[in-house]
């Protein structure tokens, strides 16, 4: 009996306010509890249609979304860009046209074009779910951590969470800071300068080059380190970058978490005895993944008449 | 309590005379409105199988027929080319008794080969609908685009419909010059000379190589220029193909409509100000793809005499 | 009421005694008849998760263990080496604890390494089928091509089965000559020496290069020529090796049966003629691979209490 989410989209964090990410977690804590059933499967969204439409290559974001939508019971179309009308040379305006014929409650966008997500909610009258777009933002991605550490730690608040990694590239890395500060923790970003981009402060983060201070952190939220990053000279090796960068179990005090939005890259970002610490929380992000997904789909839908009518 | 369809396979609008066409359109009436409830989904074909088999990249046909299956409840398996044993270089018609093990009710099949659907009919006890056989046809297309038109106008029943553009390599124009003219349309079809293949007129279709007298014309509907027919020296470009043949909002006057199957290249074959005219029917035509479809396989299946029993 | 299966996972054939095999091929009998009924469907196991993980191409098997989870009611997530983390450099390891993060009670993973099926098993609590591990092992083949023979001949006690071909790189070779031989029958494989790899015998067949003896076997088993090897050199030239190992229809004696894992190659190691003769059961084979597949995703998962209550 919750109220109605103001957003009708999910495009940025910016579209929620504190109480609308708490009752996305809120949500989401009722749907965890349904995955732990035997009949993982809830009746919300019977005879309602989810697209899924993927831009890039993504196991955990498609199939989590994937499972999310047949676990509300939608009927799901998934379409990945190869094999795509793309290959034609379709615009994304007509896609999106084409798609939006099928009267699809939600579209879950994945593109490289940052902006793709804002753009797709302007030409259709579906709920807009942002599952990345190029270095812009990954909403879900971070209301998944939000509740991963709001299950551990009961609350966000005072919390003192360091981003660690490749903040230019990461789309993660802006959605989280917003999630993180909305919630009240104190966020800081740490990296090297070359991959730190001007103005990331204004997001709301203290920013630095070194690790020095990390030892007071409540949470280390390592980033994925791209491969591709070397060769375009953002950073000299991958083996330097681990030498100065990496967080190996040495690294964490005791308390201390250790979060990675995957996938890891062993040896490069973490050492591979940090992965498999207790302290680590990798594999609870990846099972909050489904639950919020859930929630993030059934609380934008419960916007329209039918499904508010039935909540 | 409709009279059973006296075709098995829809692998030609030639399957259909002018009410099996008609009861086709007639059912995809109520599926249209089953598409505007909360829940878009009607138990028909539960427990049975549909099997799209998909030779070619195609977003819009392939997630229409499947979503289409959905709807009916049926279950779904989708094999592309890729990834699939063709890779193995096993024939189609072994690729066919596989799937037929299955005893799928129906099997949908796209492919590159003209013929294709036919040869599929002849080794399967499945339905077999073609979704586009290389150049010679395909049918949904042009039920669904006679579906769009009865809709707005009432009935196709001495429309003057011009049909503009790559018609040598269309199989859209092939069925839709049958399917319009079964259904009482007189049916013109222009392009470049090098575009209309010989003895098209037989088809029963005036032809010309000019647009000289469209203004007449109720309904224009152009079809897809193939970036490739460049390469191929069938014109000399695509900015003269487009300078001579193609349709803008300034060619359409009071009252005509404007068609075309999807996906629009942008500029070339039409204009953007065509497109997004209030007199375009495009978004029209997609959405009625998935009532068309569900209405094929309902009338298609209700030979089979489990399904007859239960209708 | 059946027995619990001493199972959790099918790796090989090693992991079921000769009581298991019938276990699951008796309750293939049974999901064989549900093919037969119009709705093709059981509750068994709805609103749990079947994740299929195929890193290889596949038509047949990956679509059928789709549709075997899809007619038992589960949920379905299928993930293609194209287009998934894999591609992101992730280990398998952790593409596995992401996938486990949904709780899936069974993952179904094909790979084109031997072994991977029995790694993953000790990666996550889900069942683990394997669906063909290199050369090692497709214990859902043997079981199915065990089923089409008990259906047609009442047992396999005291058969005389030839296998004939690339014994060498076939996982369905190893898995037959097991199931076979537990089944009570008497295995003999034959193929030109670089394809016989040593040791093989002691999987408790005889081992012959020449077809001499085949005429009294009850059953001709012919593998898949894969064409790769020839350029490897292992055989000559397809040709030579059709020439002195192709089966036609004049090798098959009045009741010898046929059979193929499939694909088949026409012209290679069998003849149209035999391909097509009665007395193969290759559609038989195929046939049975949805019923077969229901059985050990119905069987493995019996193991869990929730189903095992419900069952």
């Amino acid at each position: 009996m919750s109220a109605q989410l103001a957003a009708k989209h999910l495009i940025s964090i910016d579209d929620l306010d504190r109480s609308g990410i708490e009752q996305i977690l809120d949500r989401a804590e009722s749907f965890a509890e349904v995955a732990g059933r035997e009949i993982k499967k809830v009746p919300a969204l019977r005879g309602r249609t989810v697209v899924n439409l993927f831009y890039e290559a993504s196991t955990r974001t498609s199939s989590s979304f994937e499972l999310a939508a047949k676990r509300l019971s939608a009927d799901v179309v998934s379409i990945r860009s190869a094999g795509s009308a793309v290959d034609k040379g379709e615009s994304l305006k007509d896609t999106i046209h084409t798609l939006s014929a099928y009267d699809p409650a939600a579209i879950v966008i994945r593109s490289p074009h940052a902006g793709a997500a804002q753009l797709v909610a302007g030409w259709t009258p579906a709920s807009v779910i942002n599952a990345g777009d190029g270095k812009h933002e990954h909403p879900t991605q971070a209301l998944l951590d939000a509740f991963t550490l709001r299950r551990r730690l009961g609350s966000l608040d005072g919390l003192n969470i360091w981003i660690v990694g490749d903040v230019m590239h990461s789309r993660v890395a802006r959605s989280n800071i917003l999630a993180f500060n909305r919630m009240g923790a104190k966020t800081t970003v740490c990296g090297p300068p070359t991959l730190l981009p001007r103005g990331i402060g204004a997001l709301g983060c203290r920013v630095t080059p070194v690790l020095t201070g990390i030892d007071q952190a409540d949470v280390i939220y390592v980033l994925r380190m791209q491969q591709e990053r070397m060769r375009e000279a953002f950073v000299p090796s991958l083996r330097e970058y681990a030498a100065r960068y990496q967080i190996g179990a040495g690294h964490l005090g005791p308390g201390q978490l250790l979060m990675h939005p995957g996938p890891v890259n062993r040896g490069i970002e973490l050492s591979a005895d940090a992965i498999d610490s207790p302290q680590a929380l990798i594999g609870d992000q990846v099972k909050a993944g489904v639950a919020v997904r859930m929630a993030v789909l059934y609380e934008l839908l419960a916007h329209a008449p039918a499904l508010a009518a039935a909540a």
